[in-house]
């Protein structure tokens, strides 16, 4: 049996619903999940739907074929189709910080990720042993103020030789230029360590104990040009209270960024994500 | 324009979201929502549509009729129609606790519930001067071990008299009889101050001091004949400490009950509530 | 029997809370509660202390002069001693928005807030009758742009002849000046809409719809001369998602409103808060 | 430098924190922390209090030994004096889950906990390798049904040897008997898989599922001879829907098992829990 993900938007207009259940209804599928949501001020319909081909002449590739061919032209539709049948590759970019790396690993060894790890990758050497205890592949590619294009170059290399279809930056600590972002548009996901928008920028925690907020935050965003200023994908918070030094928040944000991050892997390893005008819509 | 919400469930089947959305296609409507969900462990598929009639030949009566001879019988589907016309009527019963009514009545006011409130109805009379603050017609039913029935009787006529939809009990510290549940199945709405299924009945907040739990609860639900035991429409819970007193316990409740009331409140009035076996599914 | 609450703070040095507690008990007082904080990064001392005197004998204005001329210039301390017999009296700031006032109104009237209400206030007329309702009086003093230094020297006198030890201002709407400021510093209380700082000024629904944000906030601060930049009382926060409008947003956030506002009004008539250098320290 | 933590209790009587304080202020120690509680209920006065002595001559033997003989007696406390110097010793009992394992030695790792690991023991091999990742002895120590005395004895046996303070179990699986309990009364830190006392015993996820719950916890507790009756120590709580199939719910509760586990590690650690009548003082 053959089961696939469709994510579509276009312009509201009459009739998609309809028309797309049809559509995969004369293919002999059937639909086992369905969510849409129209935004009212952009005038924009997106749609996340599942569905199963039991029928053994199903051909995948005709029906993108068929309909790119029909509906997508008739409601001018953006499309993507997922096969079930292939996890998606994500690359983990880390510096020294380990938590993360922890935490997305053990969550990967116990089944809990519908992905695949190609490998990991840092501008440090620190983390290497805990790849190695995992099983998985390490490179280091050292990042300085002089090799920057020719690291990344690098990093492209081995992104398209692996095949990877996204990347996480774990507290990778390094600025990501546009040449890769524009190779991975809403495919590099972060994790911040503060409640965007405010506290952009490093030393968040610092901020938050000077301005005495009685909450501290974690953020996992799509990175884009413009800094911690990419569509937001999960956020959480924490309650804290004047007794916490900037290590306690420290401390406390470690759990939040785990938590945070880990979230936004799973909602978009399994396709719940779309992104329209830098904000996401995240299908349940 | 007419607009409808249309409410399903059935065996789970293929083809149901295509036949349905085929269906309003052809009556040329448009689909403006549609949530659905399928229940694996016991097979059973449930779907919320909202959708849009701009056609001046549109006919409610006719489209049920159709509806009803047509697809209800094909997938054997349990089915509820509203029409976005009619508000439902909400009556709100009440003893002598005053936080749940206030905040009731405060969001009725500014508009936030999609709903008309007919009367309040009370054992006793000390609310009266804030119904009739707000305007709402006030019956004083007294309700004693004797005339139970007798009031119970008396509820039943103002309920159909008003043609109330359904009915919010907002602390009203009375049980209600299977006379009443029956008429009005899975539409009585109660707000229990604890984290059911855990210190059920009276005194909860004694039962949690005495366990020293770290964090209570209140628990809105449709009232069944099994005591505090119906299907749970909405949950939240605040964290406490060592230092709280029963009576802080008591006071950090209040803002539970309300909230989570009034959250269940406008679930149930918005068509967003189904239930099957005792669970509840949440559209959202 | 007397009971006082000793509020202190200090440049941290050695044998604060043994001389405290040591004066205490030679003027034969019991601690019943003690709870303190150091600020490391600024080497400060915060003390809360509450203590029962059941002599006969006991003179709470001898001992305030004992206490200022001993430890007070012994450790160089910022004092305030309060009488429990005392009720703080809070003025109450509305303009035409209704959710919080009927909050803290609700909250009074059960006996949850231990202050007395001398009087709201309002630059409109609409909510007379809720204060009506409750029995407290209501004063009408229209701000414009022409007479703001005018309605503020009236606000200054209702304060001062009813003899206010602080002003909460109920989504006021206005902004008030050093001119009351500087009379009420740290004791003006104010509910923000955001998760302060970010946000900050007017519209923060808007710009959180159009940041995609997932979480929204509420935040109760002290005002100072620099809008929305005073230290920091309460904050709460709720989760949203894509599918929320703004007008849901201003509906879930009239909710976390009226509870960080009751909190911080609650924290500050119990003599919880200190300020120190734009951060409070909140004792439990 | 000594630094020391003092924990008492005793029926509530005055002058307990003069004469404390005074005592430590005649060793010439200086106070940097103080917290109280009074359980009015029961009557009965706590207090945790931290203190440096700098003088070269302080002997915590001798102090120890005034304390005994002087307060200790005039005012009947139990208590318990830690030096900071020595680290808690904490071993960590397991048996297949890894996720609360992997989580604590992260935290162990990066220097967040104040604590020593001596060993890991299991009843199953398989998570020797984690152990021998971050270079922990590890201990296989079968249960059988039949063996269950013997093994205990085992597990006695290599607590006194390691001179283990207390022990934790990281989803241990295995029912402890009052063998060990006995010997380390408060001293074992369990982590249940829900909300106690709601969902007691085993497989609370399939009964959280079957009520329909909206929210799910868990919670850690000392465990007594009553299973999942002992004084609980931290809960937390994470908001599901009927979207949660049940193995969503055991992968969310991983999430709240590692974060509650951990925290009640800390506290224990830090020796802020106190222990009366099967409930908890948690002191901040």
């Amino acid at each position: 049996m053959d089961k696939i993900t469709l994510l579509i938007h276009c312009k509201d207009q009459p009739n998609i619903i309809a028309s797309v259940s049809n559509f995969i209804a004369n293919n002999r599928g059937n639909i086992v999940y369905l969510d849409q949501h129209v935004d009212r001020e952009q005038d924009i319909f997106f749609m996340r739907l599942e569905c199963e081909f039991s029928s053994s002449s199903f051909s995948l590739e005709d029906f993108k074929m068929d309909f790119k061919n029909g509906l997508v032209k008739t409601f001018h539709l953006k499309w993507r189709i997922y096969s079930s049948e292939k996890k998606p590759k994500m690359a983990v970019f880390v510096s020294k910080y380990d938590h993360c790396l922890y935490d997305i690993l053990g969550r990967y060894n116990s089944g809990e990720l519908n992905l695949e790890i190609p490998f990991l990758l840092s501008n440090h050497k620190d983390l290497k042993p805990i790849a190695d205890n995992f099983k998985i592949p390490f490179y280091h590619v050292p990042v300085t103020r002089n090799n920057k294009a020719e690291a990344e170059k690098k990093q492209l290399a081995l992104l398209e030789s692996h095949d990877v279809d996204f990347v996480v930056l774990a507290r990778y600590m390094q600025i990501v230029s546009s040449t890769i972002i524009d190779k991975y548009p809403n495919k590099i996901i972060n994790i911040h360590h503060s409640f965007l928008p405010v506290f952009v920028g490093a030393k968040p925690y610092h901020s938050a104990f000077k301005r005495g907020v009685k909450i501290i935050g974690a953020t996992s965003h799509y990175i884009t040009e413009e800094l911690d200023a990419g569509p937001i994908i999960a956020q959480d918070v924490a309650h804290i209270s004047h007794t916490y030094t900037i290590n306690d928040l420290i401390a406390k944000g470690r759990d939040l960024e785990k938590i945070v991050l880990s979230n936004a892997i799973k909602l978009h390893a399994n396709r719940k994500v779309m992104v329209f005008n830098n904000k996401t819509v995240i299908f349940s």
